[in-house]
């Protein structure tokens, strides 16, 4: 079964709660295609309604793909196919149901929630029995917007840290990371 | 038992194996620091021998600390004295020797590494049983320069992907999260 990862830049809340649209950075491209290939997703969306960093995107992929200085450069093995846009979480999701045939179930993250469906390992047996492919959803600036993860079908555990003052604050980067990981040792 | 991480650029190794010195990043120092506290670890090493880059780290420390636009700014906190830096790794060793009182464990990491000498389990009983703070290694570029890797007192398992085309290639940032994440459930 295929799965995919969704970085999500709206609608996304900000500090004051309040509900934003951030910008895609060039490295959140790279370094979270590079984590998603690696552990066998099978692609990335990068969702924004924002029609010029939909542009942008295309100009980074583009420029990887003609990178002649560089000639051998992790990115750009079928980056173009890999890498998709979507202007929001429901296109992400007809795009999957297209390629597969079957609604995807969509998973959310975040160390904002108080309350979570289950363990990477008890998402892991949900995606065995439901044979349905996963959207793996990540939010941006202070995370996603509660209508988002509200009407999720699995809020995964959030990421504790071990900081003897509680300290909690990874970077989204970092946070794919770890659960393609734990997801990876369960899938 | 305080443990720290230490991000290596020089002498590091490009894709034709020469020894270079690689270049400090704003979101390596960003995106380490902010694993690293999280996951409990008592410091974070920038190693480099260039004073240059010594400079650019600290107006970026600077700059966190004096940031009035972003009143919470998780960057800020402690940034200072949490990161170091250090000119060599030599240096760093014994930067924590005077800290901690005792000569620490240097452990490596690195995709490249045809043998390893254990899993993230077996480092944290080796921990338990030695009593000593561990300096763990990230290499930057192409990797650690063998001098490293060699004289290291334990060298970790490589991160192994899941791609079907055996795509393997994370970003350091997304390396050290994912070492963290699996050291903090062992230790």
């Amino acid at each position: 079964m295929n799965h995919y990862i969704g970085l999500v830049h709206h609608p996304i809340v900000d500090k004051r709660g309040t509900t934003v649209t951030t910008s895609v950075t060039n490295l959140d491209i790279h370094d979270i295609a590079r984590s998603a290939r690696t552990f066998g997703f099978e692609g990335y969306f990068i969702i924004t309604p924002v029609v010029k960093q939909h542009e942008l995107v295309q100009t980074i992929l583009d420029h990887w793909n003609t990178d002649h200085g560089n000639q051998y450069n992790p990115d750009r093995k079928d980056a173009l196919s890999f890498i998709r846009l979507a202007d929001s979480i429901e296109i992400a999701k007809e795009k999957i149901k297209e390629k597969e045939g079957l609604e995807p179930i969509v998973v959310v993250t975040g160390a904002n929630s108080q309350e979570f469906n289950g363990t990477t390992q008890e998402l892991r047996n949900k995606l065995q029995v439901d044979k349905r492919p996963m959207l793996l959803l990540f939010g941006t600036g202070w995370g996603l917007h509660a209508s988002v993860t509200n009407s999720a079908d699995f809020k995964l555990e959030p990421l504790f840290g071990a900081a003897k003052d509680g300290y909690n604050h990874l970077s989204v980067r970092s946070a794919v990371a770890i659960y393609c990981d734990r997801l990876r040792r369960s899938l």
